[in-house]
């Protein structure tokens, strides 16, 4: 197997974000925003297990010598992305399971990408969570970026500001 | 990547075994048995998709020149390896959903092999069902080789007469 | 039970598509898609166990002497017709998971078809996943068909250039 | 297919207790049990739908034929002996999903017997239950015959007695 | 607890059709529908075990009394009504699960119909499948009524004259 | 139906606890426990639902009048005890799940006690948590008595302290 | 942590009613209608246990002191409301699992609130049951106030009369 | 509430590991183990979000204060313990399902940990996975930290060595 045909690009992304289809792009593009919303350089392709094993091959490979810091990995089905690239990279893997067309309610995308055997983490989000992905990435990121860390604290003051905005149901 | 230390050895093997993890073997030995008992030429070996993902990468993709028509692949949890393996190949893969230590009462082990996308089919049989593995192989050489369906036939009757034997519950 | 009523005639076909009710064409087409593909000749016909047990019987006794090597299955519910059909042939027979109206998301045609005792295995794809079965014959058709096999990678060829191609997201 | 070595003897039997396997009859014995209680003839014999499909088609196509007013039928896994023998014959077929070795919790036992299309039904019982089966079997009897409707009164008036003197927990 | 309330008429009715709601008459229809194409009278009304717990308890009381020989019981959610009225008479029951809005995705209704106790059966058919239950009271009758068993066979085979009708799929 | 054999004694018992069968006590012990710390009085006896169902409907009936302020129901499999005295009294009943030998893991218990319709609703605990039955039933109670009401802070405190004293975990 | 923004008003609510997210509302509306209609004063609000954990805090901290005697909850997915505010406060707390968006067909969110440890119950009711919440608040404020035990009476044998009023079907 | 009590100590911890019972300790001491191995600070400790709730929301309040990097919590039933320290921290949270005694076969454990809310991650790992939740704090420190990537490529390395070791199955 040769890695000849990899041009996976030098750049400032510290976040990859990949997924196995493009049909899975309305979910996982939440993940893009919330990494845009904090500042956050990131990149984000299709990476099949299933039809481009040498592309995620290389992918996971890479990833760390062209400076990501962490991968954010959607599939739906039988999800093997997220697992395989977390068992290829030493990088820290986010799995988003994807409740694709092909799936059933969501189960077989938790399980195949949830149930990784000991050796092997992947952290897992909940089903169709992608933005959650994001603010994990964030998250990890802001262990080593104090400016990062306010940020994530003020968006989560934001989210407080919001719900308190709307309890007063008495009007309704 | 390379596949310098790709080392499987040439050999008559027509179906290849594999399986995750060492402790899968007692329930995998069943398919090597089935397969030992048709007289069809097999290897059995160790090939992690997560704690070796070259050698999964290798052993699939010289599979074929290697002389092999099957692979069997056997895997638990966040069972990978048969959809992996089936990425990287032509050949069949039939899989086998291995209720290992780390399943969730096997469902895990099940949706992870059955769920593949379109495109990249594995032939997935029961829980723990090395066994039908092992048959379903023979079968699928039984399709061009007349005297292994002869033998088939044989299993078949033999497994009716079985039946017919102990069928008699009155005395019980 | 007479066999006089069978008139399944004689052809070309390698491989037989058979499923327990017309409404399971749409899924089930797609099996007939891919072989037309590959250019292997296949037949395909409705064949139900409940409805018509002695049809079902009669196809699956003659199915190997009229010239099939594979038999696709498709049903759901209590999804019979794959392992009734793989108890009478020695041939090996692919089970299709569909997800009916009358189906329970689909769990009760996997589990019925998958969980097959040891002796008679059924090769199950995912739920409606008929093309992978059309596939999975193809493949066992090419442990015997290099030309088959030349075909079968260049259909992953295929699948591979088509993700490398949607793979650059950063327009979007 | 022909039918010459069919012979199931002619008898006094009302109620024929059939399972896929002899490991069945430790459950399968309890509706045996109780169709004795009840004073009702049976026959109780192994008829596998997949080792042996021509004795299973034979047993439900003579069902009636032999005397039998209802059909038992036990099995596990991907059952498909209560449906199959349901969909041959005219009686009334009762289900008992067995929780055997090979079956996932008894989920794909308990589907495969219940979700039967329509046209074909099957009486099922709880898994397991097959002292329920022969106690329906009694009351599918009873319908035309006042002396068992009496017996299945006594039998309700023990049940409720037994509570009623274990009822007092006081002294516990 | 009185039962001056009651006054469930006499008739000529062999079948009960009862359900916990009205809302579950669109399912429960079919099995009228099924009786009345077999010539068996029928009658059919609202019963909740839930909302009218004396009123249940006084049909399942006076069924045998009045003539029935066979009660069908239709629930969703936590279904108590088929199990509930077991206990009081003893009729064969059969149970029907229906998937009611309140229902979660119909697994409430199958486990709290079919799951019944040693000592009570229900006979429980598919999820939502009414039509199965009035085809399983035509069976029960037809074991001391000849005709009905001509009228069975005559139904099993007008539906696989359906599916041979139906069966060629070449010019689809 | 009649009344006559109804004898539950009066008394000053403030919590009913029931059971569908003797068998379940080892389970609902701990309701009367806890009952006992809190100096609550209780009675504690067997009421099946489906073997008794007029002691049932007689013990529904007359908990109120005889002083009961709150019924604690526990029952296994198609679990339909809880429900069924919810829908005769106005007290209210609170269900535990028994994971009894004839249930599904449980599933059939949880779902047939907590899905009830809308107008009669079980306040549903875990799966065998008769403990936190017991201490709901303290807490309803409380809601008139603020003794009660301390007691259940103290117990709350208690609970705290056991944390505390047992969180270092340095020297393990 | 401070309590000093804690500004839950005092007034004559006997029962708070609280959801994680507004887009609760239409299912958690149904408790509120309910308890109008028992002339039961409530309160109802948004507090979210993972967007303002300090506001839940405070409000499960206050809700006694303010006159509160049951808390209805309602929350969806991962739903630990309930299980939170039943954590720190004594009052019985009643939890509604919403099928909300981001729900696993409501499996998450029943299993989060139903299966809480010993020491900490909740009273779950059905998936979307909010107006069998309401009833069992009223149950419960009811076992000290006999006028609202009339009106439950009321409330049942109203439902007993809709019932009885369609269940004439013969006409359909 | 007040924060008085609070009286974690400061130290060189860089991860926290937390659970809700003691009982928890036997899955979750693999955490602290490969920590260890890795040479990485940590602290250990129960912490309950029901039974001692403050202890929980001051040790997710002052954790980043105390120079915490990363928290591992773990909880089994219904497992509110990662969310709701997540809720209130801007440090990432790992969530270890734990297949406690009360759980239903983990699923409860697994969907209230995983299926977090828009806002609130929670990187969940596999059942009973401590090692997996210690080997993702390591890669998330390894982000910036070169020393401990060396570390787990070396632990890959390992894996992979051992796999190897052991895959010659031939003279099994």
């Amino acid at each position: 197997m040769s890695t000849e045909n990899s041009n996976f690009p030098s750049g400032d992304a510290k976040v990859g974000i990949i997924m196995g289809s493009k049909s899975d792009l309305p979910v996982m593009q939440d993940a893009a925003d919330v990494l845009k919303e904090f500042g956050i350089d990131y990149e984000i392709t299709v990476v099949s297990a299933h039809r481009t094993p040498e592309r995620m091959f290389n992918y996971a490979k890479e990833a760390q010598g062209r400076g990501l810091k962490v991968i954010i990995a959607g599939a739906g089905g039988a999800a093997h992305l997220p697992g395989m690239v977390a068992s290829i990279t030493t990088l820290p893997v986010i799995g988003v399971p994807v409740k694709s067309s092909n799936s059933i309610d969501g189960w077989d995308s938790i399980l195949s990408i949830l149930q990784m055997p000991n050796g092997i983490p992947v952290a897992t989000v909940a089903l169709n969570a992608a933005k959650n992905a994001g603010l994990l990435a964030a998250q990890i990121l802001a262990t080593a970026d104090g400016s990062l860390t306010e940020k994530m604290q003020a968006y989560k003051d934001e989210l407080r500001r919001k719900v308190e905005e709307s309890a007063d149901l008495s009007s309704q």
